[in-house]
């Protein structure tokens, strides 16, 4: 078992995912500026797991405030809130995770209404822990069952794609497009899995190669510009990916480079799926042109693990993400079952669903 | 002006592009066993400066020979071709260089004819040294002659991708995609460039960037798998790259990762060029399906600049060229015009043209 991030009573423990894997550092942050730095600089990273953290980092921040009205709790969660919300602007799962804090925290004043501001305080503070506990523990289940939904989609035998890392690492546990992987194996598949490393933060070869090599699942690591060759060569039999935001109408943003591999995959007839939970769907937005690209420091482009690689002043991109249209998307597995087009029917569909 | 590879007195000198752009180190090689080595390991690259080291190193093994007579003077000339010729499998100017060195040889061997075994040997050697003059000469002009004949095919203003490093540094110098990127500038044309990173050895970050920003060319590196989102965006006009072997129906073997690029291009209307000499078209394969691809050393995937990026025992894949079937092509620019599809008439007709 990957512990990828926990709530402990010394403060949320995360597996620092920029040391992967040459070093297994686990970190403690007891304040939610702590958390915020953590998920901003990429310590953790996944936008299921980076939705936990927010939840955390919210109800760490409510646990350490000494306000004495709650009027003075009202301004210092809206603090705690806007700070963790502005980390990083592409995986809507951040801003879920933030707007269920903020209900739990709606809620739990209601049901304390009337009470002295020590008590409030106690009783939202108690809340927030135990919906933050609520968001890890559902995020393991959502991915537990989007695997298994996703497993009947692999063939046995199947050489899987994946791009980035869209495991344990990237979630509370488990994983979603490696969640599927997992539930193959558990289902006696006998599945392999070649492994994009991901520039530049190189998910894929640090992060995605040392959760499966740990689970004992086959994992190839090449670059990303090989993967368009090994599916014309016949080599790669369905590609599996997560996603960062899912809009109405299927469009998909998810790692740079997904793009250039969904594409790929529709050229050489290959099936491209998307793996995530519905905390991933963002219906309020008709398609992908809405979602906000992150553009990270550039000397993540410039620089390998602190090794220069470009000449001096050089410029350089670094957009974290891309949208892959839903066009090339043959089917979005979620833990409420699989979404096939016409997404703007299907995905609205599974969200107003009963969790399975 | 980029002194890629050069014949002197001492012997071949390299600037060698492992080092690149951290150190400007020029190497000499006394002996064609070292100028083998150079090749393999890369301190020189890309198909028309691997002819040219190639015609070079042949040279320098016959400039060392003691050979007492004919007879010896033949066997040890056919180890130094041999041995130069298996180097690297995939570059055809390699096996065309050689070639052309062994006519050379033969040339020599019958204007000599009767001659004491001393002056035999003074006269072949004196005949490859201008052979391998020539062909270093010749390159440089075949660059500038594709060069103007492709910048015609280049907009005012075009934001031009290109994947590896098909410049000065890959041949004897100008370049063939960058002796193209070159020719716009030079009339008058304002264009930038976006250079793939192109990973595993980093021709893109290191060598194209490198040279580019030398000449004062806008040039921004990005990592492989961005390329797509930015044709996706609408921000590339067009793609230019070279080649290692060109079959007769047009198939490109180029870097790994050309493919990808061509696949990108086509399905976001972005039209992709194909920059080399005629001594990279291979008319005597019929398709790209017979162009033998290196399998490089995994370390090179495993670690950049001698850091490791993958956990310990986890296999990789280093395939180091791809082939990009002729219908993604829209124009293989050589020094001879522009062949575009039917390659299979177009580019016997253009390399049986003399030349422009």
């Amino acid at each position: 078992m990957i512990r990828t991030i926990e709530w402990t009573d010394a403060g949320v423990v995360m597996l620092d995912q920029k040391l992967l894997p040459a070093q297994e550092t686990y970190r403690t942050y007891t304040d939610y500026t702590g958390v915020a730095e953590a998920i901003r600089s990429m310590v953790v990273r996944g936008a299921p797991a980076i939705g936990v953290a927010a939840a955390m980092g919210v109800a760490l921040g409510v646990k350490a405030s000494l306000a004495r009205s709650a009027g003075e709790l009202d301004r210092e969660f809206a603090t705690v809130c806007d700070h963790i919300a502005g980390t990083r602007p592409t995986a809507v799962n951040l801003f879920w995770a933030v707007d269920r804090m903020k209900a739990a925290y709606a809620r739990a004043k209601v049901e304390a209404q009337g009470a002295a501001a020590g008590d409030l305080l106690a009783s939202v503070r108690d809340a927030l822990v135990k919906e933050a506990l609520a968001v890890h523990r559902e995020d393991v289940a959502a991915n537990r069952a989007l695997g298994r939904f996703g497993q009947e989609l692999i063939p046995d035998g199947a050489r899987i794609l994946t791009h980035c890392n869209a495991g344990a690492l990237a979630t509370a546990g488990h994983g979603t497009a490696l969640g599927v992987v997992r539930a193959a194996v558990e289902a006696g598949k006998k599945v392999s899995v070649f492994a994009d490393e991901t520039r530049p933060f190189l998910q894929g070869a640090r992060l995605t190669a040392w959760e499966l090599a740990h689970d004992g699942i086959p994992v190839t690591v090449i670059t990303d510009n090989m993967a368009g060759h090994f599916m014309h060569k016949g080599e790669i039999d369905c590609v599996i990916v997560g996603a960062d935001r899912i809009a109405r109408n299927g469009d998909v943003a998810n790692k740079i480079g997904t793009y250039g591999v969904a594409v790929l995959a529709k050229e050489n007839g290959v099936p491209f799926y998307v793996a995530a939970p519905v905390s991933t769907l963002d219906l309020s937005i008709p398609d992908g042109g809405r979602i906000k690209i992150e553009e990270r420091d550039p000397d993540e482009v410039r620089r390998i693990q602190g090794v220069a690689i470009t000449p001096e002043g050089v410029p350089v991109k670094n957009p974290s993400f891309d949208v892959t249209p839903a066009r090339y998307v043959g089917a979005i597995i979620t833990e409420r079952g699989v979404a096939r087009p016409d997404y703007a029917e299907s995905l609205p569909a599974l969200q107003s669903a009963s969790q399975s």
